[in-house]
């Protein structure tokens, strides 16, 4: 009895044209980490449910999947549910392992995470994180070599980015300059829609979630500030603005000195294969109650599709673990999306078409066995070659080599074994030249 | 509150020493299935129930995890498990994208699989599973090349082993020509004993499961074939005891190809960095339901450990999901196992202990600098460096580097920033001497 067979609604398969793409995003991305000294783990896909629940909200909560304990004591195992995302995880392995690690510790990690949302465009229920933090450390050099990654990443990928950077100190200080220091989420939540309603939209929201007429008039400044200018000239304003909150200027400092690390760290000769920019952006408020200092995101600067990676400092990750004041800072690359202006852009290098270099077209059991030699010598010299298993019509053999985007054929038959000889097609150009084992692997090679 | 954090029973957490070499094993596996042309696919954690029930016998359907439905349409949304192997998935990803795919489909996958098994030393209920198979092609090419991607991965990785190989037609011809064709299943899970419990208590086993004594007696000369006696004389003896029979026969053919097509591929200038023997092993029945042609076991020569790599020839993968016919050959490498031998026999390459080749240790906020500046340039050189980020004493900074196994500390004082140089440490010596960037890449380099 056949089954029809298919995959879970938000769930997805990759073939082996995907996997070599989405393996190029996480080879360039761990490259990038390992020149930084970060340091690879993994977590089980499942946690204890006591591990997960409560933190992501109520929300949150409603989308964990969960895993149905089996066999005869089910009702007295621990209920297990899936790795909803990799900071809690994290979190949880750092306290777990405390004694073990040392600080700073740079961990990346790159798992699946698993989500009971509503699939949609964009929006699956199965998909990859990529992680990278280093916690034990609130030294601003964190911050340095994170916005040093991004950019050396979309560098070597050859997306052009902006990375926009906020402070969560700078906005708990402008939150307590206009007198409503308690309406900080309120304030966060508006002004992160700024660029998509305009400043009249934003001024109404605020008025409805509860501040007085003072204190909206008194965030104008804020909301006005020209996006074109230098970041030094709105740093100089919230400098003003900020000047009576003590909050507010330790975040201006810290600000300032990531600022002032970065340019001092800037490469002079660099090639500008790609573009690379920070911009201060005081409408930047993701994770807000999670994070404490810096706030990230990166936007792709040729391609509509938001933020492409983000993060922050925070300051008590590990605090729900009964860990506390351990603070870390960290950033997650958004590897669908990644894909996704890749794509767009055209921007997957071509030798990621095919794994193989050469395949050898044969048409008796004899040029076969002649096949498989030659092409255990290619290999031993590490190139990718493949011998088609059985002697058969020609077409199907260029056919196979056309699928699967192989650049060389190597034909033999009775004449080219006689001479000891393959005759090499070029499959982009068609041409054919008959070739010995030294000329066929200078040709590959080149 | 904080809670004491653990994960479940049967799971892992790996740090970052155990994933370099977990990293390392399976980048060797794949480095060598590339040179075949052999390409990675990725399937779901998750497949609907029903692709999974049924598949894997009433003790397997036991151990599937099952995931809850979550969210107001629970009971009318698909039931799903997890993963149990890679081969179910697989077949099911065939005949689902059979359109797309071009045959012979020659494909890996490095994923990991959920069994709600009793936990237990060495068997966990989260672990990978590493398939390459190719599917679509009867030609014993298949067969060779696995045979030569065994050879190739393990003498990369300096295991010497054993490969044990068999035929199910082999086997079934044995059962005809002793008069037992229908207990088959029978005298292989009697023989497969042999090594264990002993000629004559197979014999007892074999009388138990209701062969006739004759039928016992015919099988002597199988049981008692001498395992030291080299491959060619055990054919000889097996077409002779076979001769009578139609499918034994084509068992001893394919199997007689099989080492035809190896030992004239076989390398004649191989440097012996490790061992590697094939041994045709009649009690070897592995799976035996599902195979229908070869039948793979490998063993590593120098630790206890049973096999470490196994697999064979099936006619029928993807008939359960309506695609009869497909003949494919594939192998599982079992990295849990592949770890522990390379472990044991201290196989794995020092330079796996550190990925950071240099920790630059400073002691004030100028001297970081330049030492970010520094970093900065290795990185460009593709070397692998860490600067500590804040100054502190002496002793946090080196006790870093220590645990880390960093070999390389570049201390940078003020008389070496005067002098634009650092003082480089090696740590495995203690020595130390003043160089200039230059001198310091190359240093490293070496």
């Amino acid at each position: 009895m056949a089954q029809k067979p298919s995959i879970p609604k938000g769930t997805r398969d990759f073939g082996q044209v995907e996997m070599a793409r989405r393996n190029y995003i996480f080879d360039t991305i761990k490259g990038v980490f390992s020149l930084y000294g970060f340091q690879q783990i993994e977590t089980p896909a499942m946690e204890n449910i006591g591990t997960l629940m409560g933190k992501y909200g109520e929300e949150g909560d409603k989308l964990l999947f969960r895993i149905q304990n089996s066999g005869e004591k089910a009702a007295l195992a621990p209920e297990k549910g899936l790795r909803y995302d990799l900071t809690v995880p994290f979190a949880r392995y750092v306290v777990q392992h405390r004694e073990e690690i040392s600080f700073p510790f740079k961990r990346f990690q790159i798992q699946p995470v698993w989500r009971a949302d509503r699939p949609q465009k964009g929006r699956y229920r199965e998909f990859y994180q990529c992680d990278v933090d280093v916690i034990g450390s609130d030294s601003l050099v964190g911050e340095l070599e994170l916005i040093q990654i991004v950019e050396e990443v979309y560098r070597r990928l050859g997306i052009n980015v902006c990375l926009h950077i906020n402070n969560r100190k700078i906005l708990a200080g402008i939150a307590e300059v206009i007198g409503a220091p308690d309406k900080i989420v309120d304030i966060t939540v508006a002004i992160d829609k700024l660029d998509k309603i305009g400043v009249e939209a934003v001024n109404d929201e605020l008025r409805e979630r509860g501040l007085s007429d003072e204190a909206v008039a008194a965030l104008q400044p804020i909301l006005n500030q020209e996006s074109g200018i230098k970041n030094q000239d709105k740093m100089a304003q919230l400098r003003e603005f900020l000047k009576n909150s003590e909050i507010g200027l330790k975040g201006v400092e810290e600000m300032e000195e990531v600022f002032e690390l970065v340019e001092s760290q800037k490469s002079k000769d660099r090639s500008a294969q790609s573009q690379f920019s920070i911009e201060l952006d005081l409408c930047l408020a993701r994770g807000l109650n999670y994070y404490t200092g810096a706030i990230f995101e990166v936007k792709a600067l040729d391609a509509q599709i938001g933020s492409i990676t983000g993060g922050g400092r925070y300051d008590n990750l590990t605090g729900i673990f009964g860990l506390p004041n351990v603070s870390g800072v960290g950033i997650s690359f958004g590897a669908d999306r990644i894909y996704d202006v890749l794509t767009e852009l055209n921007l997957f290098p071509e030798s990621l078409q095919s794994t193989t270099q050469v395949l050898f077209a044969t048409f008796g059991k004899d040029e076969l066995r002649y096949a498989l030699t030659w092409a255990k010598e290619l290999r031993a010299n590490g190139i990718a070659v493949e011998v088609y298993p059985e002697p058969t019509k020609m077409k199907k053999q260029m056919g196979y080599a056309d699928d699967k985007k192989i650049p060389y054929v190597a034909i033999v038959g009775g004449d080219e074994m006689a001479q000891n000889k393959v005759m090499l097609k070029e499959m982009s150009t068609g041409e054919q030249q008959l070739v010995t084992p030294d000329e066929l692997l200078s040709a590959i090679k080149n």
